[in-house]
């Protein structure tokens, strides 16, 4: 039901991160075509039509697909992404509520995704990453300082979006950049601490990842007008639905497959990374320390089946995603909270 | 004249960059405290006021000492420090139209002080400085990895100030951090390009440098609610301010006092950035590749003093001077268009 909006946000994006400066122009267009899930402007377009958010677009599908068309034509023009899908909409569609009230989600959702992607660039350098959606990473590409700079360009690239946004929309999307910055560092500082408890980690895990997509549920329900309480569950249920992907994220670090995911695993456990299996069997099994430092992949799974800690994290994922599916229940009937329902199960059983 | 609002930039720095994560808060206060000449949020008040910004404040003394007070107390109150600025503000001097004016220009003065502090800190990291302000830096305390997310975190910062402003200012702030990250793109990528041509030169001290002072003198006429005659003669005066700028800083780094200057000379040039004085003697002495590459510090400097090629960049930078002196000359007499006059020469006369 998104496939007309995520089309503009795949437009908004490239328009918003091209550059007269070669090197960025080249790294945005490979960060985009790299794709990846766009789960974060997913979540935020149905929170969008959960909270009753562009009702009456169903009737003007010709329209839409025309602006569609229109916007993606200015892809090449810099900086005016938004601003000229505003003219477009100002022009053409006038009489068309849902439209407006449109334009808001999908900038707002081009923004956590710029967000997501800086972030990711950044997080490339310190875990010295060199693969990331089967593609080599950007400092693989060109090293470090460059690398760095890619990730501020798109971060920056973020505020111009900022332009249209109510105040509101601002601090919720200040506070989440300042949450996700906050978890990398308490992450960062918490390697290699084998001794770390399940309230640091899931504290981590709220502020590194569920806070974005907490602001995503409650960016979308806002950009739709939505009231207080519709508000309040949809960023409930993406902070319970973050916190939920953070520990599937440990787990395929661990079990996953390479070919499938696109990167290599025990990426996070080489850089002394305590997911929650770990952390539980670091707790409990004696002797896990010692599997943990020697490094052997085989071993350690073992170790975490064994021990039932891999039991444990998808336990817990359950329990999380039990709570974002139960904070719907406030939610009107609609296609768009079925698809928040399948998207929460999605998360604990995706394999990347 | 600035005493009370740079006091005000100030505790609002310290108060935006609070954090409960020990590290950044640690860092944050190190940078502040580290100080600097807070030059960004001076010429952006003091533009405010050259374009009438506070002028009913003089009579206000009291008032306004009160509330800095008031506002000093909330130091330590993370992330509210404008809105909480905003309710004192609102209670106390509802009757103060000045002051109210100029809460607006001290939250962007907080905000260029903020972009050009995290671009400090990255700068530092792909510069592998390890000296700034007398200081170590963060990379050198702490590490790229950690440092990275330390700018990170004063960039991001900035975003919650943004609510307050009008999407006009959002989007000079968006544009000009998008011109500072492609300068250094630029600039890195130019590295050992000893045949850079002075246009090049110029095009990147306008983006990395330039942009910034430019936007500092369109800000504050904006906030004062200047005409668009001073709003267009500041941003004039601020780019070439900010051009004459670099063209020093590029000087002070080979003739410069360490000890003055409070980190290394000849860091640019080790790193192959060509300033404006090596660019022409590139251009016009034959040898000169060679001393550079040599690096002789001795018989750089006595090359470059013997082509004229320091003259040359002075002669250069004294003539972005003169441009941004005459842009003023539209604004009317005031104390303030004084001070600009006086800061522009100080730019080039400056040992740090």
């Amino acid at each position: 039901m998104l496939d007309r909006e995520l089309a503009l946000v795949e437009s908004n994006l490239r328009s918003v991160l091209s550059s007269d400066v070669g090197l960025l122009r080249t790294a945005a267009d490979l960060l985009i075509l790299a794709g990846g899930k766009r789960l974060r402007p997913t979540i935020l377009l149905l929170a969008y039509h959960a909270a009753g958010g562009g009702e009456a677009r169903a009737a003007e599908d010709t329209r839409a697909t025309e602006d569609t068309r229109a916007v993606e034509s200015l892809a090449d023009k810099r900086d005016n992404a938004v601003a000229d899908n505003r003219a477009i909409a100002d022009n053409a569609v006038e009489d068309n509520r849902a439209v407006e009230d449109n334009r808001g989600a999908v900038s707002l959702a081009t923004a956590v995704e710029l967000l997501h992607t800086a972030s990711l660039v950044h997080d490339d350098i310190n875990d010295k990453s060199e693969l990331r959606r089967g593609q080599a990473t950007i400092n693989a590409r060109w090293g470090d300082g460059l690398a760095l700079l890619v990730g501020d360009f798109v971060f920056v690239r973020l505020l111009g979006l900022l332009a249209t946004c109510s105040p509101r929309e601002i601090r919720i999307l200040g506070d989440c950049c300042t949450a996700v910055v906050e978890g990398e560092t308490l992450q960062m500082l918490h390697r290699g601490d084998w001794g770390m408890d399940e309230a640091l980690y899931l504290a981590i895990a709220r502020r590194k990842t569920a806070s974005l997509f907490a602001a995503c549920g409650e960016l979308g329900a806002i950009a739709a007008a939505g009231t207080e309480e519709q508000i309040a569950a949809l960023a409930e249920y993406g902070e319970n639905l973050g916190v939920a992907f953070q520990i599937q994220d440990d787990t395929l670090d661990l079990v996953g497959q390479e070919e499938v995911l696109g990167k290599p695993v025990f990426l996070d456990l080489d850089h002394g990374s305590v997911g929650l299996a770990a952390q539980y069997a670091l707790e409990r099994e004696a002797g896990a320390v010692e599997i943990l430092r020697a490094g052997n992949r085989a071993q350690i799974t073992r170790m975490l089946q064994d021990s039932g800690a891999l039991a444990y994290a998808a336990r817990t994922a359950c329990a999380f995603i039990g709570r974002a599916r139960s904070a719907l229940a406030v939610l009107p009937d609609s296609q768009a909270r079925d698809e928040l329902q399948r998207l929460a199960e999605y998360v604990i059983i995706r394999d990347r």
